[in-house]
């Protein structure tokens, strides 16, 4: 409870901490640049943005080093929200401070005019980045309004990066207690999918069990019903919708553990939709809970939990979706086809030539990274349900050489929020006794 | 000890924090142009920069908003060191979070296409930025290499702000101990005349007693001595460059407290050259006692620490150099006559015609905050010694209206430094345990 | 002969002056943002670029009104070639200087910030402008080699515009002589169904026959042969390229009138290549004749003259594609299917956003003028021969509402080239006597 | 009279071709630094801008070269009026086209990063630039609406130029007729200082007499009288307003040659005032005529004439004010206390700077050209008559290789004008016939 207020100003620091990081590196850069460019790097080719945690829809996009010869060399850049940066994703893999300067390293800013990669060991950026960030590595432990203690602890964006807490905090809540639950941002085609394949595979953390959350609402929206009408009971779209939970069911079963339906009661969730999804999950074989925590507290999770212990009982052990020495454009292609149920992927063609230059410079062996719309299983958000017949077309790839992955991007995927018309800012307020209104 | 470390890297986190509110009410500004603009702000008369706590020369002339209509209004702006940022003068001299809230609100961050001053409160962006500010106004106390504690509370530049630490740090020193000394930022011409013009003014402290620091190697450099040949003895270079002691001595006399000439003793001074510069100081009356705190510790301090208790045993009540309703053009002369030495005041145009302009606004009545060169007593780093027979040139007039003092900016005063070609950064390493090098 | 060389440098003046009537708008929209903005333009939403007649990749984009407040409004934009102007089009498609002033007050230059288009009437800049087109709109009447009277007036973009000479020279030279040829830009698919549909529909004017030139070497370029191959026989090729020629002697069939195909000659076409291409045209029925201008001056061209004669003396009508009352996407449909040969028409959502935003603002009854690559009947240019079993993309949608067209544009369209490694202009010198070398 | 309408549109294209010529030296820099950069310049150190003949605010200082790789190199820069370009200069100082050459081969355009120079001959440019400009180096013979022959050919800026037509067409002239006129931009302390020192040195020119035109409204000027005041008499006014005519006879008496006063009538000027101003001249023994070509054509300028004819034979011969082996800020105080009446020189930093870098390269023995306002003998506007007691300050020092010379900038010089709130061309109109109003 006490910390809520603080999780959403400035915790401790952890965010700030990833963003001097972050900027250090581009400053450097462009001193660098400035300077006399002794490595050659090509202006026009600089790929490492800047980080700010705020919503700046004007940094997206900015002209930096103006004024004449002793303000910086021109050139055009943005800034990402910080969040974004491939420094959050990399403090999230790191396993302790040596390898966390080891992958800073590693860290891709930009090419040479003659097509060489510039690493962030290339400018001798590593070492004071890591001291900026030797606290922030740090788990931070926190209790939920019920006493449960909580780590919180990194937060990569889950399109462009893996999506989870860091490894560290995952390790020590192990070491603290019997059991520890991971929460994978987005649906199993994204978190879970990534949890496996990048995170697991790259740490070596061994799951037991996938508790997979769903409600009678989400599935009736899968079902068509809009958003004013979700109170309503509909039988009818509920079962059309529940399509989607088969389908999340179906992808959890490429990796080889038990899967928990954890079916999360609203208030004007009818007994009759209950049942419905109940008895789907069944006629799979899968095994199922109804979840109350909101309304009863923990009481309401003991079924769950016993759910969930039973799960872990059956001793299975995960396996990854794919090998690390297919292609890249193989690795897509198994993550299209067996996790979003497309035919195919399609490619514009810098999509194409990038992951072939991928190839050509080593990075082939990478895990690959899905940036993709978490309101469908498909690329497209309107596509709901289980859409079939259609084609994942991959636009954009990036490099992420720190965190460890390619990042293949199907459809725009922002990196730098706006604020909007009324932003909540303007309602935020502290009286002179420190109490703040206005956050939540 | 302890924290020498921390201090140099997020400590308290007080800088992210203040760079945090500065950059909220940049990003509701840009939002505020992009969302209709219903204020009328001219996007060429913002005012309001944004701050990065980070040597960024290639951040001083941007332009942003670039990318279409989406991504928000295209102009000219940069990036300013966090601690020249005005939020970073307001913390310092709020005393409450009211007053926070209040002095936030004031700030001007542009106008209007006719002509109209906007400010934070006109974006209702006070009460998020002092939310942000919650801990910040909050001092920090740590303790000396010899355990002797000390508040580290805010860093305004003694530049384009008042160079002092936090009215609230002060105050708590006062409530925790009998005496509470104030560092304030460069020397009596510029950190002496802030103090009493503006810190005291504002906030009702009255200081007892002054301690003009000084060294034989900073007299002989004032004489004429080059760098290299400083730890060599020179009387005639002393003896000459005493006049800057002089003129310092001068200032001080201006503002009704007695003054403790502290002579900081270095390895290198002669019995002789120590010897001179006491008796210039008894000539003129003053006095002054040897400080060998760097050789011998406390121990060194014991003469200095009772001559100023007995400084202090006077009784004697500061005074302000300058009455509030004098126009802003009279201020600055008598600072500059008075305090700097010089015979009149020369503006360049857009100088005179802002400082018009900010007394038809009715901002007249605000104290002046110079912004003048450190390295000389004059407006002209070169000019040595006790200056004579010249005249200062403002060469521009900012407004800090929710500081609450006008900025007038003699010479070319630098807002954000850059890097230099071989950044310490390269240097600074941390180990797999954690231990930090290369920061000092 | 004489002209060649002026031909390729000023000419007449006459691009100039489109130049700086062009310019002369910008000039005048960007001071109108800087003096107030009545007509509440939004300064992102501007689309009247600049003109240069001048390779200038550097001035694709920029950003310009950057300095401060006297200098104009920050806003991004950039430089297309002249020749790729609206201004071009509508001196070309203008009747008179009336109707000229009417077209130019017509141009679209923006959006206000409500979404209202501004026009250059709004700006009351279409006096000046047909001012300093006074002397362009007059036709510029030269000779060939071999002393044929020529227009050479108005050359407007291919792709962004209709491709064709001004309308004002070509009834010149129906006064003057019996007989008047209009080259059209590119082949059939563009040049003849944009004369066709957009500059014969809009004028009046009446064709009486149509040429269709072709090569044996573009066909067996069409079968599939590299460049280097070209000069040698291939009659494989040859025969699958021919289908090439089918279907653009299919795409005139639209039209009404008769074709006459002209084989232009090349010293290494082989007698076996020229008897295929001329029986593959006989077996469709086609008028053909050997062209060997190159070889033999006019007298190689006795054959296609008599061809051509009886070719008018059919006294056969044209008839345009599509009639303006269907709407913007069933023209697009029309030309993709009937012309191109596609499936059907893909659009980009901006593109079909704008095709209804143009419906809707009553443009919907405008000819379209496509834009799509002159390498391939489709909009792949790599699509050779009759491509088939494809869809055309349309992916983005202008307005030229001064010339009286929509423009439809397939792929990427550059209206600004850059220079090669080594410029042309390095090798161009002259003399003390004036003589010219390097130009051709 | 005929051409009165041409000279203010295109005219004969020179002024095109000036910027064409201009631009294509932009396009070839852009370029060159877009592949490669071979030579190593500073994309910051370009001091080639770009030329465009249209008022054009928002044109003065832009980011090009933005969009990513292919399109440029980002960097700052901007356009001039196309009559500001140094092309301009040359044209007008060029002796035929192999000269003109040359001189183009000359221009500079940048610096590397070493801080070589970077000239068009490296760029390779000169050749292309003279085939543009090979029309417009020949002279533009017009007539006057009285029938006089006159040539209109080039208009170099009178600031950052020399303000003087052709030597090509004064030569031509001087072998149609018995006496050529040239008039000077400005009044003797610009035009005539500047045609001596620079135009008459460089060409081996040699003039027989100077007439020195003034008026009564003019001399009360600088006596004080406001503009709507003019029309009345005010002897006192005018007696003192004189100096300003008698300082400019001592300016010319530096240059050797006997001078006549052309008084030129108004009719508002009084008999009395005529005479006081008659009596001046007499009084220091200078030539005077009364002119009345206005009121009366040729016939009114027949006494003039005769002055001039009897002074052309008096058989004297020009020389300059200085010596081209003085160093560049011994000509420049020359200029300023012969000419101005100044007492001395004073330089911001940067100009002191430039003109020792300017020594050093080898610049020195050029002839120096001063940009200095034309209201005031003075480098300050607002003093009229005889300024005394006051120093000039140079505030910026540019080089014109190709041109020839070196530009000492005294104050601000506005290289490209902006619009007015409404601008001339929304009131310019072309009926169908043809005939256009409101160009004059």
């Amino acid at each position: 409870m006490l910390p809520m207020e603080e999780i959403n100003l400035h915790f401790t620091g952890d965010i700030h901490a990833v963003e001097s990081a972050h900027n250090l590196l581009a400053a450097m850069l462009d001193n660098h640049l400035h300077q006399g460019n002794d490595l050659g790097i090509d202006p026009r080719e600089v790929t490492w943005r800047r980080a700010m945690d705020m919503n700046e829809r004007a940094l997206r996009n900015i002209v930096v080093g103006l004024g004449g010869r002793t303000n910086g060399v021109p050139r055009e850049t943005g800034f990402d929200i910080t969040v974004a940066s491939e420094i959050m994703a990399i403090l999230c893999l790191s396993e302790n401070l040596a390898d966390l300067k080891e992958r800073l390293s590693k860290v891709i800013v930009g090419y040479t005019t003659k097509g060489k990669v510039v690493k962030a060991g290339d400018l001798k950026a590593q070492g004071a980045m890591a001291a900026l960030l030797k606290e922030a590595i740090n788990p931070n432990l926190v209790q939920t309004v019920k006493h449960v203690p909580a780590f919180v602890h990194g937060g990569p964006f889950a399109n462009i990066a893996h999506g989870t807490n860091s490894i560290v905090a995952t390790r020590m809540a192990l070491k603290l207690r019997d059991y520890a639950i991971v929460e994978a941002g987005f649906a199993s085609d994204l978190g879970a999918e990534k949890f496996f394949d990048i995170v697991c595979r790259l740490s070596g953390l061994s799951p037991s069990a996938v508790v997979l959350v769903t409600t009678v609402r989400s599935l009736k929206h899968h079902g068509g019903v809009k958003k004013e009408e979700l109170s309503k009971e509909n039988l009818d779209a509920l079962s059309s919708g529940i399509s989607n939970l088969e389908a999340h069911l179906d992808i959890l079963s490429n990796f080889g553990l038990p899967v928990v339906v954890a079916l999360n009661k609203f208030n004007t969730d009818t007994k009759e939709e209950l049942d419905m999804v109940m008895e789907a999950a069944k006629k799979r074989n899968a095994r199922i809970a109804l979840s109350e925590v909101w309304e009863k507290g923990g009481e309401g999770g003991i079924d769950l939990a016993k759910e969930v212990l039973e799960a872990i009982g059956e001793g299975k052990t995960y396996r990854t979706l794919y090998d690390l020495d297919m292609s890249l454009k193989e690795k897509i292609k198994t993550i299209a086809t067996r996790i979003y149920g497309a035919d195919d992927v399609e490619y514009v063609p810098q999509a194409l030539a990038m992951l072939e230059d991928l190839e050509q410079r080593g990075f082939g062996s990478l895990p690959v990274c899905m940036a993709k719309t978490q309101l469908s299983l498909s690329d497209d958000p309107k596509k709901l349900g289980r859409p079939k017949d259609y084609r994942v077309t991959v636009r954009e790839v990036r490099l992420s050489a720190g965190a460890g992955f390619v990042v293949a991007i199907c459809g725009s995927i922002m990196t730098m929020p706006g604020l909007p018309k009324k932003p909540a800012a303007e309602s935020i307020d502290i009286d002179e006794k420190g109490n703040i209104t206005g956050l939540f």
